[in-house]
């Protein structure tokens, strides 16, 4: 197999930073500005053919390492300042849950180890920040307690610690509970935590509004806290601003974050984008052009937010956008990939047989709303959940 | 960097085929049943930050081999039966058309034997067809004459000759001359040929009707004859038929193929889909969903078409969709791809957390359109090459 | 000119009915079950080329007398129980506001006696109950202060008692001072009062909520009170809903009122639906289909709305939908018109050159929501009083 | 009932008009310039209250002439220069098929009467041009031959006569056989015969293409012929040009017209715009604007159309649009409702409350694809005939 190799200038540069002994950390580059996320994992190599959807489990780390390592390479190449290892569900009671084959196959300890070295590997090359997470788990559904779950998590994130992550990240959770007893594990390594929760404005499953999850977690040491996933960024954006709200009127000032998915849901109710009918083989139409990512990018810098990624669905070149629309407030610095870009389409200004195309480039031309090709199609789902929303 | 393993049954079962000392060849597998082209490299690379849009031509074989590769391994987990070297625009003209600096950068060569050396490798490991492609050139367009042209068309098909390729592809011409000459320099390698143009129902640049083309191209010496790209299947399959219905008065018998991108474009007129404003990057809510690739799939075979594969913006996920509608009449083959997905989705009839989920499996349920998620787009574009459509 | 006969049985019916001495009253109708307003004016009258956007006043009753009577005439045969006088926006005030000449050309004198006598005659023809209403004036904005106001609404007030009107009608402010002043004049002529803002959930533009809304007006003796116009009923019935919780927690229960336009305008901010681009002229993709008023009306009434009618927009056949939908909570009454449509569309089931029709009546085919037949516009408007909303 | 008065200054022009012995001929004032033909009657009434769908006839003459009265009202002052009595589906044979009960109610002549009446009171008012229609019969359907059929239209034409029709008009045939035995009865009276069919690109029922039913027509002593109902303007100006092309090759020179329905169909296939499966309850979304109105009759003037009018759907503020557009080509001639208009929206500069709204006039403001407000509707219907059309 062809080993990857990089001879661009943007690579030397990169290259030379590398000589420098010391990496910044998180909360050093959060204080320069915004720091960049990576995008999606589970999504993403579901579509290139790694990623069994129903379980949504990262097996794909011991059966595909070379396909994991591509997509860090990637999110990497986009901007990504951060590499996060594949190990969303990645607890032993999750790989073994209903049937899920892959505790057995591989074990907890095989997949957490591979996703960590990979992301490991990437990181090492990039200059990225190494970061793993910890998700929800089925013991804390089954009520198993504090206790159970969090052995579930420890197994984790001693793995984590082994692989010297720069940060620990706690993502996805929908309750605010499992919340805090991940964050409680993650904060006896000592090393900085970041925190978020998939909620909308209407807050948690426990009744817990978004302005109450987001001082909890300040509370119980999260470095910067926020929003993942599951309701697009218009509908995160507001349940960003509650947690402002409310952090300030606490007097806590945690760094916000936003990981939204890459797709449009503007319909989606308190069951969140999954509850969509057309969850998850269809959402192809709904899918961010990159000129929504930046303005993703913009609102969300503008409301205060300091870390910025993807979560399901968001694609290298969104994440190339977020790193683009953001290059002034990050020095200047941009991806790779951007070589292959420029603000706003530049590329296209080179021509090729068609001169027309020459005029596509531009804020102006870009940002308005794209044509769908789909006359079939409404713009809302009428399912949610098997039930019709009225007209 | 961690090296692809394979363990899974199918690809074990891949193993033990391979062993076989020789594989079957496009002729001989298109008399038993459909064969399954690959998709997009262009589009889905430039997402993923390795070409730029603009020139669109592939030096991304030299200096990012491993992404490369790793596209070409996931169409051929899909089920893809071909992989197409990376060729596309790798005349030396076209290199350097406009102020490209890939041919001086890189030279004609070094790319097109990168591009085939990629593609071998995976072929070998995968038991796929190894092809290459000749496309469209500045020479033609700058009226330079047959003899110049084919003498950019022969540099690249010596070194396809060099890798052994096992057929010789001649794809996305927009006139019927230089598709002719293309054609004509391929015959002479004794190999298969298969050839495509980038028309519509109105036929080539020149005034040529589709089926006038079809005609043409089987009387060149053409095996498989079609259409790819630029207009979307829907369109495309009318193109097809007019090219039937004039071989079938002809007494003619090519194969036939199709490649359409993997984009919903009904509203593009002659222009085809870039002229449309939001091509090239704000298509993504006219990508196909698997789905839809399968609507394709059946409805071609069901015209008759026999090579199907995609163009622009068809990624694995369509392919493995295309091999997943056509696997009856493949004898049962699927990628291994589909080891994490099932027909219809069957994977998530496992469930994980969301047990109201499991009934999203099935043909009736996922062949509904979709939604569009964007209250703000129109279905169609109001603007062709700058000029209003009426409502 | 031709003279109305009417011999339907409908029509015998309520004929017979006619020579009881004493049709029933405002609340001894909504006492018995749910009343159905009637519908819209000003834009159905300005479509009919009656009536002149941008002043939006009714001279037309003096001008075409026999149209607005006509306009009458097809609520009252669609099931309507009310025949409201079209006096909207005929303070004097108005009626010679910015350029306005309506107010010297006729007089308010002559253009309210006209308006009652037009809807008087069509009330004492067909039964229903007679109204008529005040609306916004231009002194309130100017701050003219209550003295002023309330002389404007006395003018008008002693025209509607010379009628003879079976209650009095406010309507359409935006503001809870102004509503009050109007329902304090109208509460001295000893008849019932319906008074109706309107306001969407965020409340009135002195930052009145609509619950504290509905109580000021039930507290000053509104017997009905609700909201109209500028909202869709989807977003109104939020808005009742707020009235609601607000009136019983006040241990209050006038009866509540809902008359929405006739179009959709999800998307409508706070500004209402004129501040969306494309009012006045280009709403008719947003009006609703007859369906969509059952649909309202069922809302509405499970809300527990009893007095159901149409403001801007909202025609003779939504009104025919809202009392099919409520046929049977008012003892199996319809109008005469529904002798030309039947439940669900039944007169389709007859057939004619197209048998293949007669199959498009009943609730499951009609309640899906229709094409626009626009693949060339959006869902929502991207423009709000000239700035584009983000997508 | 109240008695129209009409004293604008249009309608004293109007009255100055009407002093001159003879109003100007159908051909007459085609050869001055474009005539402008009324709109629906069938659903329009429909909507109103008075007609039922199914049957689709027009015993509303009878029962509320007043109600007919009042739209032939409405759209003689939109501008229209012809006031087509209502006598659609008004032959003895449909009067009585399928169990409808109007022949034996009513009676074919007492309808037909009635109708022509009713019409003839506005023309005379309003200087219009009086005619009346033929359309398709159920004899024909049976194959009762042309004796019967002729002898059903002759009922209806020596009516016509009786009430000195100035042209006689032959419309919504599917079949080009049929409208030509109905144009020889309407030659026999010596008047000008106007005729248009209901088909579109493909051409009529019997394989007659549109060019080959257009020459047909004129030979057969038409001398307006053209388009009416079914498809939209835009698919039917593309029939047009194909009657136009074979008119000239032919040498022939009628005048060519168009009226088409209110609606926007363009995914109508050859069943037309009732195959759809919204039709005829839930086709609100698909109305003109008054401003679609006007682009029809730019492009039918273009085309070199000279009769433009509307079929079903098509309303009063349609005509006025259509003769706001060709009011240069008139004369300067509007209809008197224009009054309450001006061109573009003029009347909107007057301002109201709304001061901000006083920009929205001219063509730039209006002539953007309006938004549907209806983000569970897509733009196409998925269903014709009962089968589901492929996305």
């Amino acid at each position: 197999m062809p080993k990857p190799k990089r001879k661009s200038k943007a690579s030397a540069n990169r290259e030379a930073k590398q000589s420098k002994p010391a990496k910044k950390g998180l909360l050093e580059r959060l204080a320069e500005g915004p720091v960049i996320g990576d995008g999606s994992f589970l999504l993403v190599l579901e579509r290139r053919g790694y990623v069994k959807a129903g379980y949504w489990t990262p097996e794909a780390v011991v059966e595909h390492p070379e396909a994991v390592a591509q997509l860090h390479r990637e999110y990497a190449r986009a901007g990504a300042d951060v590499s996060q290892s594949f190990t969303f569900y990645a607890s032993e009671d999750k790989l073994k849950f209903r049937g899920n084959e892959a505790a057995k196959k591989y074990g907890v300890n095989k997949i957490n180890e591979a996703a960590c070295s990979i992301a490991k590997g990437v990181a090492d090359e990039y200059g990225t920040l190494l970061t793993a997470s910890l998700s929800p788990t089925p013991s804390y559904l089954e009520g198993k307690g504090k206790d159970v779950v969090q052995a579930e998590f420890k197994v984790q994130t001693e793995i984590f610690k082994k692989y010297d992550v720069d940060f620990f990240l706690v993502e996805f959770f929908p309750h605010l509970e499992e919340t805090l007893w991940a964050i409680e594990v993650c904060k006896e390594y000592g090393k900085p935590v970041v925190a978020s929760m998939r909620i909308g404005p209407d807050g948690d499953r426990g009744g817990n509004s978004p302005g109450k999850c987001a001082v909890e977690m300040a509370k119980a040491g999260a470095d910067v806290v926020g929003q993942n996933c599951h309701f697009d960024y218009t509908t995160s954006l507001q349940t960003i601003e509650l947690m402002k709200a409310e952090l300030e009127k606490e007097g806590l000032s945690p760094y916000l974050m936003m990981q939204p998915p890459g797709y449009h849901v503007p319909e989606a109710n308190k069951g969140g984008m999954s509850a969509l009918s057309e969850y998850p083989f269809a959402f192809e139409p709904r899918l961010l052009t990159r000129w929504e990512a930046q303005d993703f990018a913009r609102k969300a810098f503008d409301v205060g937010v300091r870390y910025l990624g993807g979560c399901c669905g968001m694609e290298p070149y969104h994440i190339r956008g977020i790193a683009e629309e953001l290059s002034t407030e990050r020095g200047g610095r941009l991806g790779e990939a951007s070589e292959n870009h420029g603000m706003w389409g530049a590329s296209l200004s080179t021509g090729s047989f068609l001169s027309t195309m020459t005029h596509r480039v531009g804020k102006d031309y870009w940002m308005k709303p794209p044509a769908t090709g789909r006359p079939f199609s409404a713009s809302y789902s009428a399912f949610f959940e098997g039930k019709p929303k009225a007209p």
